[in-house]
């Protein structure tokens, strides 16, 4: 993996990060992966996350996926951290990501059409909830077990299950002697893709997780005290010193369909472990090239508020475009869908350095299962990094519970502090 | 459709707007709409976009697409403002949203393996280019045709063009003798999903177009001279109140799976016609209630820079939740996934309001076709009235222009100003 943040220096951009700005951050950069480092060896909440690509064992996976790789298709009930890291995976690598379905949201309509869609005695099910407690997850696993019994589906063959000893889920388990699979041990679920939270899957539909995990694993080798030695921290810090001078949005936007996913993975990574305390970028989601004749605008004319990061992988499909006789079309004779796409990836990113812009790149060799575990696992300790710089409480989501409580207590009916204050919430209807 | 500012305001939130304040601003809105109503009256371009409900006739586009309207699938080939709006009209509103299918990118990969999971005797074209020059469009129509020809399977049967008068495009419709739809004056690309060209994939599915103009045709009879009389007008003055506050981001989350296409169309109209002069909110695409427990976090504890904008159907589909005799699930037991999902919307209106984070509610009596044209017409004119009050152009998109000029000049080999900044670019990496 490669960074680039020229355009994103203060010779270039404004804001940018001045040089000599950079070296002092390197000092604080190899105290944070002091810290960082230390709280790996040690285990301890949340950087425990950053050990994965070593402690992961893809071969208890797929055992435990086994009775199910007959599967044609798998259907994901997890939401938020449960959910997101399995969809990008395989979205990102799956030749038919269509085979992987994701039921990670409580709408009605939708549950009923994605479930009447699927051939249920040939699609797996894989159930992700840490605590085994989780409303969404529960009531669509209540719903789907039922839809699978209605068409007389055993769903207890079908059916892998990632969750923590107790709870629920575990009772499940035990009841009907399925597969279960363990969280990993101080992570939260945002972190967990390179566990069994997000690979199980990619085993059912036979990925190389392996290489996935091997990918992950030289990005956590290429960790080091300085970011001029390291592509993650080097992100992370231009980052930082980018929301100081009052970047607040983030915009990310890969110039690959299939890591369109992989933007709104690292969107509740960056927004759930970074916002806090009044601070925290908002990342915003886009795609190169289709939201580049749209987002661009604003990106390159409106506030100074943002940073764009681009991210591509320089081996592309060879897939020339046709021969035409039209005289205004001659400019694409002889090109291909790829250099295309890259014309509009290396335009957008002079355009915005000529209007002093700050963009950052990021390139992989290529999009396979290494580059994604590299992408993945260095996007994970820039994040960590990100919350050393800023002293804040990375592993940590307070600011949701509320709304979960509140969740709870409107649909259990008892009236707490949460449901008054929902029953009670400011109104001014324009109809 | 409603529009609930009453978490917004300056005694709930910060930023917020007074009550004062929206009273002024109302005067404002005033002369802001009989610009607009003029416009509309001349024809003028870009508000000539807010006629479309009665203009377009879907007896037109019923009629063209009538020799495709077997087929089962509908790929749609073209950019921007020429695909999102037919994307997110058979998002919300077909049985099977699969049917439809999407070229608005060109990435290799992505083409290839789309087109081969097609069964391509089956599957009508649809090309949508104003110019009939867009290099993407036209790259990948190329590849498409040649796909086909290769397959054996005539295209010419298959293909519906919108276009201008003159082109390429319109040159291969005249050869061809291909069905061709108008593409409708004065109105630019991200305000034409209410024509043919956000209408010909739903037509050839055989879905509600007349509903869907007629719904936007409501909403236009709903705009008047008060912002306290129209929802739409409602919703553009408090982002454009919020925005001169300090809310540089306007979060968009849709609680309603359907409706996660319309966040995005939402943020190209947002963004290409009001990210200008040094102004403009970024649009940030969420989705409710997945997103809810992880970009929730920022949106209450981040920076105050920030206004959510929650969107719903009153009605949804009834999905109960089968009981289940776990104690700590027995919450669950009688609830509806729809009671879930609406208890997790107000749960989180009443934590923003809490933590005094502003949030406007949008509500649709149901996600019908009428309620899809009066939302995506009621934005249009909020857009519309944001670009009068900030005093920008709402309907020209400059900052896009350059790169467009430097992919161009990138593949035609030439060398221009665009190429030679692109190869001099800053570069700084970290490997």
């Amino acid at each position: 993996m490669h960074v680039d943040i020229g355009a994103a220096l203060g010779e270039v951009a404004e804001p940018g990060v001045d040089e000599d700005e950079l070296d002092a951050l390197d000092e604080r950069v190899a105290t944070a992966h002091e810290t960082i480092a230390a709280g790996r060896e040690n285990g301890d909440f949340g950087y425990a996350a950053l050990n994965l690509p070593e402690e992961t064992d893809p071969s208890v996976i797929r055992e435990a996926v086994e009775p199910v790789t007959d599967a044609e298709y798998v259907v994901t009930v997890g939401i938020g951290g449960s959910a997101l890291g399995a969809k990008t995976v395989t979205a990102a690598l799956a030749d038919r990501p269509d085979r992987h379905v994701i039921l990670d949201n409580v709408d009605p309509e939708h549950i009923e059409r994605t479930l009447a869609a699927l051939p249920l005695e040939d699609t797996a099910i894989n159930v992700v909830s840490k605590s085994g407690t989780t409303a969404e997850t529960l009531a669509n696993f209540l719903v789907v077990r039922e839809t699978y019994e209605d068409a007389g589906v055993d769903w207890t063959e079908l059916t892998v299950v990632t969750t923590g000893e107790s709870g629920p889920l575990a009772q499940l388990v035990e009841e009907h002697d399925l597969p279960r699979l363990p969280v990993p041990d101080g992570v939260p679920g945002r972190f967990a893709a390179l566990s069994s939270v997000g690979l199980v899957p990619a085993a059912i539909l036979d990925l190389d997780i392996e290489g996935l995990l091997s990918g992950a694993g030289a990005a956590a080798d290429d960790l080091g005290p300085s970011l001029y030695d390291s592509p993650a921290y080097a992100y992370g810090a231009v980052c930082y010193a980018l929301e100081e001078r009052g970047a607040g949005v983030n915009a990310v936007m890969p110039y690959a369909e299939r890591l369109e996913l992989f933007a709104e993975w690292f969107a509740q990574l960056w927004a759930e472990s970074l916002g806090k305390d009044g601070r925290g970028q908002t990342p915003a989601r886009a795609l190169g090239a289709t939201d580049q004749h749209s987002q661009l605008q604003l990106y390159r004319a409106g506030p100074r508020d943002k940073m764009v990061t681009v991210v591509r992988p320089r081996e592309r499909a060879d897939v020339p475009v046709p021969e035409t006789d039209h005289d205004s079309l001659s400019y694409l004779s002889g090109a291909d869908l790829g250099q295309l796409l890259d014309a509009e990836y290396d335009a957008t990113v002079a355009s915005l350095a000529q209007a002093g812009r700050p963009a950052v790149e990021i390139e992989l060799e290529r999009l396979d299962a290494e580059g994604l575990g590299e992408l993945l696992f260095a996007m994970e300790a820039a994040t960590i990094l990100v919350g050393e710089l800023a002293d804040i409480e990375t592993f940590t989501q307070p600011a949701v519970e509320w709304g979960k409580r509140a969740a709870r207590g409107l649909l259990s009916g008892e009236e707490t502090e949460e449901t008054k204050t929902v029953a009670e919430r400011p109104s001014y209807r324009i109809d």
